[in-house]
């Protein structure tokens, strides 16, 4: 990670992210959106698995634009329809992370901008 | 927008925000609470559109105290009650944005901290 | 508290936060995970008042790792699963905070991540 963490044995518990992360002042910091599996040509898949890998490829592509990468990673947000699919969908999510460890929360929701969308994921880095 | 954009494609096709926002450093900060459509003699509109009226008045108010206003806005965060109230909701924050852009996120919840509350606004935003 | 706060009438009416907190340029920023009442020894208290106050300690601990403390809170956001909680809940956090009084955000969600937990609590801090 390019930033300080500062664990307190919860995370540990529970997955591979950080308890809390202290970001140096003087950065540049990246905002996304609630960010949902909607490919380019308008499509959402029907499934957690392939939601979840387009939901990551825009949250790479944009800190990519950034010229940011995973390790800036402050915080990730991450909302699901279903408590079902957290198991499948923290498969992708470790994949795209590797060894990064944001800041995390995860929750469930009874719904999202759209009706067949099963998860958005939000981001914060922060770079000098 | 007073900030730099990075746009993938994906809130162009929802709605009119951005996919990401890169603040500079050097930057003051606005964090608000999440805002409620409660007027200032406790009253709390029985309808979506009453309430997402005064709470942004008040998200307007908060930015105007800060001497920041709508093309700081980076992010904010909307807690609806209802998926049916999205429209009406949708039509009322675009009186307020005008042409600004801030990375959004809007998800329905069961509750909020009043039982009579169909939505909440929350806004980070940053000014030199 | 330790930011400039900007109240527009809001908060007051609902409990002991500020409206919006302005936060000064060049300051060190501290995100906790969204943080969960469960202990070191793995274990999760049945109810809201031992969750909560088990939550607080841990964010009591991330904030003076951070070599920081309530005053220096910006905004915390807390979730928890049932309406009928906020009260034994509020009177916890009340006895943590003090008289600091970050910006809030409460909303009720259908679950988190593992089904036994009744509230998640995540912070954001800053100092120079």
């Amino acid at each position: 990670m390019n930033h300080k963490i500062h664990d307190v044995g919860v995370a540990k518990q529970i997955g591979t992210y950080s308890d809390a992360i202290e970001v140096a002042p003087d950065m540049r910091w990246l905002y996304t959106a609630g960010t949902p599996g909607l490919a380019a040509d308008g499509t959402v898949p029907a499934d957690i698995t392939g939601q979840a890998e387009i939901a990551w490829q825009h949250i790479m592509a944009m800190l990519k634009k950034a010229d940011m990468g995973v390790h800036d990673l402050v915080k990730i947000t991450q909302y699901l329809l279903n408590a079902n699919d957290i198991p499948a969908y923290a498969k992708v999510r470790s994949r795209y992370l590797g060894d990064a460890r944001p800041a995390s929360m995860l929750m469930i929701v009874p719904g999202l901008v759209w009706p067949n969308m099963l998860v958005e994921i939000e981001a914060v880095a922060a770079k000098r």
